[in-house]
């Protein structure tokens, strides 16, 4: 798939969060809708309503199937809305939601997956305010997409940027990465693997929260769509330094190694929904790590590399004592994983 | 389709605005999602942030063909979004943008209907300031979905509500009724008809800032999804009066009336897309008239009813002198429609 098919067909591999995610946002969207308050680079906004500072955020819920070990597409849908919210130091309030069926929907799925939807906007302390319904005919949907945006408000405690990010501060990440990806591909049976693995598909905002008190934290982002490796890339494109990743910190559980290694997955590409990659100033990196280590979602926290300086560009140190470049995502590898 | 078929399948019918969308919302969003800020009976919802009250609404766009005469899915996400929050007596400030393609989309097309979205956000002076992309296979999408939220302003000039609404007062339409629906129907070209229909997709800004100086205005609502029939029968139910229209007032253009006849729609269930119904103080009605016509997009307003003491119904008196109840919608005309 090359990046000049954008010119004519839209392709699965737009939707990867990778390399032509990018080109897509940033050669259609973002000159046609361009206003100086949309930053692409982020996944949310910050703006003002008669002075007063909120903090947007919206997302699509396309998961398939809707309901898999840990989650379905409605927690997933009020995790993901709030933990953008979250990373970009916002206190979630509020939450709409617009729900796309298709003809022929399991009625009593839809109620479960709702349920789900109104336990995680409780447990997280949001209320669903305001919302909307279509059906569409039977081939024209995937059961079911929801859209969900998130207002917050803004938290002082946090100064995050891209441009904060120096060399030398280190990049941590607060749990095992790939477990969402690696649940969901085992939940959709196609590949005649069973395995005990449960999405990470949580609220982040107890790692967020313990992160406040912490000075010298430039940056938070959760890695869903394209992983870990489509994080570092963000980080490294936008702050325009370099990053160095250790293979060996890199949490990874076994079973999610597992199934990778059978499948030709790297994990590292592969979604979380309850993880926070943060970069600290180094000298306040330990401070960080004790703050996460000490809640039960940050007990395999991890410094896991150092932002260097540029060019930008993600550098992998092997287990051997070697490096090699960890690429942008390029091909496809789960659609709808998220 | 029987109610009782909610407990099974969602079907089209539990989409087109009518009794089952109510149903499926009463039964289902609503007890599952509840919380004090959730009014169902409301297009969106007013919250704090810090003490500075915002407005919320969101929509889903699936209307197909994604373009039409007057107007495509970019241009009527913007106004549907911009219209709910001005009916609600708000001023529109920013949209949140979320995208769901299907693989294949024509790249062109996607082009040009965001085009035509930044262009109708540029013209209601509202920015787009945050979006997401979602990619799902061939066959799992209907070309492209939009989801939008809209942040308004509240505007203190209003204070609009269904429990304001009172025996006496006058109802009022800002134009014809049925463009949208028309118009869609014959750009899918499933009948062999063609005609020379264009949706009424605009903003209404202008008509709902032109009563910002009348008197005694109690309640808007733009009829889009069920058309005028279906809004008559929300404000009928949540205000627990009666209402009375007046067929011969109502005004329906020539060829909108002409297809309606060969095709057996009736165009008060037909979405419109431009159009304010509103409710006025009785005494009030005839500035509120002359406010609305003396604006192009006012020019063909018209009184078209009062609102009695209860119950709770809408009846619709006939050219021909006699009277009979107006329905609430059952079945699905017009599935994608907006």
């Amino acid at each position: 798939m090359k990046s000049q098919d954008l010119t004519t067909h839209i392709s699965l591999a737009h939707g990867n969060g990778g390399r032509l995610t990018r080109e897509l946002v940033d050669e259609l969207f973002a000159p046609l809708l361009a206003n100086p308050l949309l930053d692409t680079r982020q996944d949310g906004a910050c703006v003002s309503v008669n002075g007063t500072e909120i903090v947007l955020t919206t997302d699509g819920f396309t998961v398939q199937p809707l309901e898999f070990p840990g989650g379905d597409i409605g927690s997933l849908a009020v995790h993901g809305t709030v933990n953008d919210l979250a990373v970009m130091g916002a206190t979630p309030l509020y939450v709409t939601l617009s729900v796309i069926v298709e003809e022929g929907l399991d009625a009593a799925q839809l109620r479960r997956v709702i349920t789900s939807l109104g336990r995680a906007a409780a447990a997280a302390d949001v209320s669903v305010v305001t919302g909307d319904t279509k059906v569409v005919r039977r081939g024209e949907g995937g059961g079911l997409y929801l859209s969900v945006t998130g207002v917050g408000a803004r938290n002082k405690a946090f100064d995050l940027g891209l441009t904060h990010i120096k060399p030398g501060d280190a990049v941590l990440v607060s749990g095992a990465v790939g477990d969402h990806g690696v649940a969901v591909l085992l939940a959709r049976e196609e590949f005649g693997l069973r395995g005990e693995v449960v999405s990470d598909c949580a609220s982040v905002l107890p790692l967020t929260a313990a992160l406040a008190a912490i000075p010298g934290v430039r940056f938070m982002r959760d890695p869903t769509r394209g992983g870990l490796a489509t994080v570092a890339h963000e980080i490294s494109h936008g702050s325009g330094c370099g990053m160095r990743l250790v293979y060996d910190a890199i949490p990874v559980r076994e079973p999610v190694r597992a199934v990778c290694e059978i499948l030709g997955y790297d994990p590292f590409y592969l979604a979380c929904e309850g993880r926070v990659v943060a970069v600290i100033d180094g000298e306040h990196a330990s401070s960080a790590m004790a703050a996460w280590r000490a809640l039960p979602q940050g007990r395999d926290a991890a410094i896991i590399g150092t932002v260097t300086a540029g060019p930008a560009r993600v550098v992998l140190e092997t287990s051997l004592g070697g490096e090699r470049m960890l690429e942008e995502l390029e091909d496809d590898p789960l659609p709808r994983i998220c």
